[in-house]
């Protein structure tokens, strides 16, 4: 355990064509959560991770849910170290359409791309078995080369991350001193760029929510009703145009509060990433919408805001009908950020879609879900020691992003057993992740063993 | 010809059973001109009526169109009288559903309701057979009670009706010297009630327009890019909300080109006809919408609007997906009066739309047709004639009323022949047109009939 750091880099990468070798065995799992097909693929996986880590010397265990097992793993550290939660998911999407993969996505092969990069590839490489083997790979190292860990580590492998995480809050809550620890870890996020690593420090929450705005008790002919009866289109279209304000912001009161400003250091580091760049320009726009005067990361990182996701009412086939329709409905979801109160926000859309209804209309609404925003502080303790380590280890130093979709694990990881989550990950935006021909770059599984090393020395400091 | 008027509404009454057993055989045939399986009975019915008139004295030919035939049928009055073009149409809706039907829709029956109501009970009774035939039988009693006519008709009856007219335009550009009158007399609309006549004096126009909005090349994920990225339907709803201010008035500039204000006299005559009705309280509603200030009547009968006729975009099935779609569609008609313009209507909109649209957005539209409005002179000096026959005939005085809907072979009678529609007909409100159980009220075809003999004898003065 005294080792310095540089044989046990050395020693993971001797170690890597076995760690790929492993890697490999995994990946020919077709562990895919959300098919019942798929269910004992994905107990194999479980089993298979399991029986690898008791080699590695951790005491393991597959443990049962509801649904999929969890792959539940502990090796303490020294007295006094630091103990983390590591958390992976060992399930993989569906592969449809396979007709789109060049070659079966459960034969994961070393490819060489035309510019020479180096791919593994597979459905999962990325999403997320490669990702969370770079931390168990670093563990062996570690053992190996030292004979043990500087830090306390129990890992949590669950199997339906992708088919929505159903059974793995009531684990939590069931399991909740077996899995205390000072801080979570979660490899199942990007690097800004193949140079650049990334350490991911918030994630937007989310509200969804349906309406359905009711007028007359049936359809009817715009000829002899259009101007005089109530049009639940066009009562619905103003409430939705009144969600935003000409400068983008979203006009629900209180929508704002718990919303704090990123810190100008960041902001600034923000925009030198995005000097240069055309964001939207891979998606064919070439203009920010939304709030005015904030910066591209700033607005889907940091910002709240409302989406209308679907729309559906009267006649929008094939030709044309003149109906004034009984109903319309839409999708509405509110991406959150900081301390916003998922309920609030959803209780004042209610109220602002009521203010805004004739009397002798109504609107019912269905409640999809929420989630509240998690945001570390920006100036966690922790950063200091993982942003040194993968200085050390990449071309470019580290930059602190968010996320501006949700990973609900780490709201449930804060709500029931009080942990904030370091995330780090070696993902790049071209991995393909849910889609036809998944790919991890080799150089994404070298160098993210090697940060894991790095990262565990740092944290036992 | 010098027959008293009396003396012809006798031999109308007595007429009565052989009418009644005349529409029967018309109402026996399934002329429904939509479905091709039925060409053979629309062509059946255009040949019985044809038969029919020949009976009568009139020079009656079955001529061809692209589509069902016409019926055209000639009897020129006295030297000097005016000549009068006389449209209705041969042709009925489909059945469907059929299993809603009380009793087979092709046999006629005449039934007796609970009220002591007797109503023909048959597809068509009421749209149009029943109606068309009011005015042949009035033309029967004078040639049976007079020798002849007072004044000459032309008799234009069409077979597509109810599938679009699409023949009809052509023939009319074709046959224009054939068709010349002073007017023309269409029998397909309603009364006020039961126990009020009324004379139609106006139909609204309409342009039907299409738009697709673009942002993105692809739907995007939320998560990802919202708050920052361009979202259709968000666009899309603030194009729709827009186009109504506070008040309900449309936003287009130049919008209300054309269009004039109903003369007091008759809005004192249409508030008295609204007294004590609660207009929208049969379909569930209890307020006005629309422009504020204007009564019920005037809304429908003589103000322009734009309706939203239907709005799809992203994902509005079951469930929740947070997309933000690529494209957002919207159906959207304005219904027109006096002399709006429909096509730069339709360009004002157009500009209305690209005036919201982002840099990076598109929109294209689809042409869902467009049809002048239809607004006779209030005080067109053949209406005292009309009025006067129709008060001696019923219980209660006629009322001049508005049409909201389109009847398209108006706005044709005027722009390829030069005339003006004298529109007077006899179904209720309850008639069930185009529904199953169509029906027509006995007394609707015995006063309808009654009611051209005396506007015929006045029309010859």
């Amino acid at each position: 355990m005294t080792a310095p750091l540089d044989t046990v880099l050395a020693r993971a990468d001797a170690n890597l064509p076995s760690s790929l070798d492993t890697l490999f065995g995994l990946l020919r799992i077709p562990s895919v959560s959300t098919d019942p097909a798929h269910a004992g693929d994905c107990r194999e996986a479980a089993g298979a991770l399991a029986a690898y880590l008791e080699t590695l010397g951790l005491a393991a265990t597959v443990r049962e849910t509801a649904g999929h097992p969890v792959v539940l793993a502990r090796l303490d550290g020294p007295e006094g170290a630091p103990h983390v939660l590591f958390y992976g998911h060992y399930d993989v999407q569906p592969v449809d359409p396979l007709a789109l993969w060049t070659r079966d996505p459960f034969d994961p092969a070393i490819l060489t791309e035309a510019s020479g990069r180096k791919i593994i590839a597979a459905r999962g490489a990325s999403d997320d078995k490669g990702q969370l083997m770079t931390f168990v790979e670093a563990l062996r190292a570690w053992r190996e080369a030292a004979g043990g860990l500087p830090i306390g580590v129990t890992l949590l492998l669950e199997g339906e991350e992708e088919c929505g995480s159903v059974s793995l809050p009531a684990f939590l809550e069931e399991n909740k001193a077996e899995l205390q620890a000072d801080f979570a870890v979660i490899c199942d996020t990007g690097m800004w760029d193949a140079e650049t690593p990334s350490i991911t420090t918030s994630l937007r929450g989310l509200v969804g929510e349906e309406v359905v705005i009711r007028a007359a008790d049936r359809d009817l002919h715009s000829g002899g009703f259009g101007g005089a009866a109530a049009n639940p289109l066009h009562i619905l279209s103003a409430i939705l145009a009144d969600l935003r304000n000409a400068d983008g912001r979203i006009t629900l009161p209180g929508f704002y509060d718990g919303v704090e400003e990123v810190p100008e250091e960041l902001k600034a580091q923000w925009a030198a990433l995005s000097e240069g760049r055309d964001p939207l320009g891979a998606v064919g726009l070439s203009q920010l919408s939304g709030e005015v005067g904030r910066s591209h990361l700033e607005l889907v990182w940091a910002r709240p805001t409302a989406e209308v996701n679907g729309i559906a009412g009267g006649y929008a086939g094939a030709g044309f009908k003149t109906v004034i329709p009984a109903e319309a409905t839409a999708k509405v979801s509110f991406r959150l950020v900081g301390h916003q109160d998922p309920e609030k926000i959803r209780a004042a859309f209610r109220a602002h879609v009521r203010d805004r209804l004739p009397a002798d209309c109504s609107a019912s609404f269905a409640d999809h879900g929420g989630a509240i925003a998690v945001q570390m502080p920006w100036d966690w303790p922790v950063y200091d020691g993982v942003k040194a380590a993968l200085a050390q280890e990449w071309p470019q130093p580290p930059v602190l992003v968010g996320g501006g979709g949700s990973i609900p694990i780490v709201a449930d990881f804060r709500a029931t057993l009080g942990l904030d989550s370091l995330m780090v990950g070696f993902s790049l935006g071209d991995d393909r992740v849910h889609s036809p021909n998944e790919k991890y770059n080799l150089g994404s599984f070298e160098g993210g063993i090697r940060s894991w090393v790095r990262i565990i020395a740092a944290l036992a400091e």
